[in-house]
């Protein structure tokens, strides 16, 4: 931990909400919590606030850490910091847990008031709008009318998107980094198979495993490598790993043991995850992504959409990302300059993949600083 | 069935060998049958034979029908047949089913003589010369001294390069399809994600599921779903289904039922697979795939390797092939010029991705159709 370019030390916090949310679907929610952390403060005017929307995997941790031997920070920590592309030392930062999530926030696996039980499967589907709009009853209740900007990369620059057409009145700028207007075919079957290998394990059992005391932990691990070969590019894979072996080689005689490094970190990868995350959560936010389409309910016309938003927009896209590639952003670009709003547009060359937004890459956070001054410049 | 392009109807014939096949990872097969079907007849020369290397989870049945009321013909019924670019007028046309596959050729789901019971996982693992050794004993058996080419796509294409260093004398052309000097570490990442898939299905039972009467069907299909999106482009995928929904509708209240196209088409690929297909030869076959490296034990210089090569080459790739991409091509392509070898190359434009190598592509066919024309001319 290094205090110099850190939030330092964080607590989560508990925001409970008991008038009834209405969802999408139809169905709602007659109360629920949803966790959050702050970094920095709000200023007089209330005119400094920023959201950060987290993606398919994420939580409300973004910077910092939780104590003093806490060897990880937030998982937006390379972006979030005093003199970071999102200063804190300008900046108050708000990051939440989702609804749907699994950290703490109410999700599938929060006690249904209904039943007494765990929701499991019985968790309503969420679409990305009812983020946005239990984000925006967690704005109200820190007292912020209006955010400088609403930032999120992938799933969160969705939010981002959404939070643009849904409040146009309570977000400046909007920054959507790696993200889509909606799915390709390909990205939803991605999800498919991985909520398939999560459905398919027999301690699923339809989505009640809490109540079982059982955890489909093979189909998440399964689901959780799918996706990170599509965070990671062909060329980022080749860097890391190429065809190194972890045991064994490839000469005669001995080929039953080889086994490449590559494997062994998947393995890995999709361990960890699965004793961290929630099944019914990953299901429910890969059914959030591949249900988006900005412009659905506009004609199926993003210039429509976007011609209701009000704020300005940064929109960043890495150039070997193939989850969603720069074709992606442009298609976001082209409609915001035809909806006649302010944009700036950066494609970033990075080796990472959609990774890349993860990661200290010094243009992308050269271009985001300095879009982060012109943000306060307006405060 | 169309009798005037089809070779009509065929039927498998069974090679039974006695002497022990000596394989790369140390053990041996005592003995061991190789199911095949031949297409065309045998000139007097015995210099009109073309070996057909198959892929992953292709086997004999190349082209043709097995009955006048089967609807489906061979896999590669497209490229073999009168008129065709293997064209069974003037070729003697030999495909066979892979040791350790699942079609009728020796492999896990054979007894193993020593115990009386399937093999299971116990089959020795196998490496592309492997089975090229054992090509190489059909072709004694049929009589066949040099093959006028061998041809195959994908890890047949591996195959076809491995005949060119191995027999060197034993083949006049080699026509390499979308495939690569070796896998990425992307490419080993998804083969790792499918046997994953079916060695965590708890019917898997580590490989011994036949003397258990069970199957890993679900392991197996979700491999096959994670195969199949790697075979089609994202392009092809969109053309294919876009976002078009099966079920249900993306309109706010209606949301849980919707489910997309690509969704039902994937897990019908899936489930199909799994009811025709051996979940230890699939193993087999994608660690066959990952552990071919054409030049390792050639000072991993594919130079060096393809200089001990006498034969001439086409090889083609496909424009959105990312699985084995045209750069991976243009290895193989480049290798050979520097090794002095004669080489055709063609990158074809398809939308098709990685499966092109299956479809009729008009310049594909003609390319093909071309170069086998020139090889007629030497018989």
């Amino acid at each position: 931990m290094n205090p110099q370019h850190s939030v330092g030390i964080v607590t989560p916090q508990v925001a409970h909400f008991d008038a009834p949310l209405k969802l999408a679907c139809g169905r709602e929610l007659t109360n629920y919590d949803l966790v959050y952390e702050t970094y920095g403060e709000l200023n007089e005017q209330r005119s400094n606030a920023v959201l950060i929307c987290h993606a398919l995997s994420g939580n409300h941790h973004a910077a910092g850490y939780h104590s003093a031997d806490d060897k990880k920070p937030g998982w937006w920590d390379e972006c979030i910091g005093p003199g970071k592309p999102i200063d804190t030392t300008h900046f108050f930062v708000v990051c939440l847990n989702n609804l749907g999530g699994c950290h703490g926030s109410t999700g599938p696996s929060s006690i249904n008031p209904a039943t007494g039980k765990p929701w499991g499967s019985d968790f309503p589907p969420l679409r990305t709008r009812d983020w946005v709009h239990s984000q925006a009853r967690l704005a109200d209740y820190l007292g912020i009318e209006c955010w400088a900007a609403v930032i999120g990369g992938s799933l969160g620059g969705m939010q981002a998107m959404r939070w643009s057409l849904e409040f146009p009145q309570r977000i400046r700028h909007c920054v959507v980094i790696a993200a889509a207007l909606k799915l390709s075919a390909q990205n939803i079957a991605f999800n498919e198979v991985a909520r398939q290998a999560i459905e398919s394990d027999p301690d699923f059992v339809d989505g009640n495993y809490l109540e079982r005391s059982t955890m489909p932990a093979r189909g998440l691990a399964l689901a959780r490598m799918i996706g990170h070969i599509t965070y990671l590019s062909d060329d980022a894979m080749a860097n890391k790993f190429g065809r190194d072996l972890r045991s064994g080689s490839l000469d005669r005689g001995e080929v039953s043991n080889a086994e490449f490094q590559v494997q062994s970190y998947l393995r890995h990868q999709g361990s960890q995850f699965s004793g961290n995350f929630d099944a019914n959560t990953y299901i429910l936010m890969t059914r959030a992504l591949d249900y988006f389409d900005l412009a659905l309910e506009y004609d199926n016309d993003p210039v429509v959409a976007f011609q209701h938003a009000k704020c300005s927009f940064l929109v960043m896209s890495f150039s070997t990302d193939w989850r969603f590639s720069p074709e992606r952003s442009r298609e976001i670009v082209n409609a915001l300059i035809a909806a006649d709003r302010p944009v700036t547009y950066a494609e970033i060359e990075a080796k990472e993949g959609h990774d890349a937004f993860l990661m200290p890459i010094p243009r992308y956070l050269d271009v985001f600083h300095a879009y982060m001054l012109r943000v306060r410049g307006e405060n």
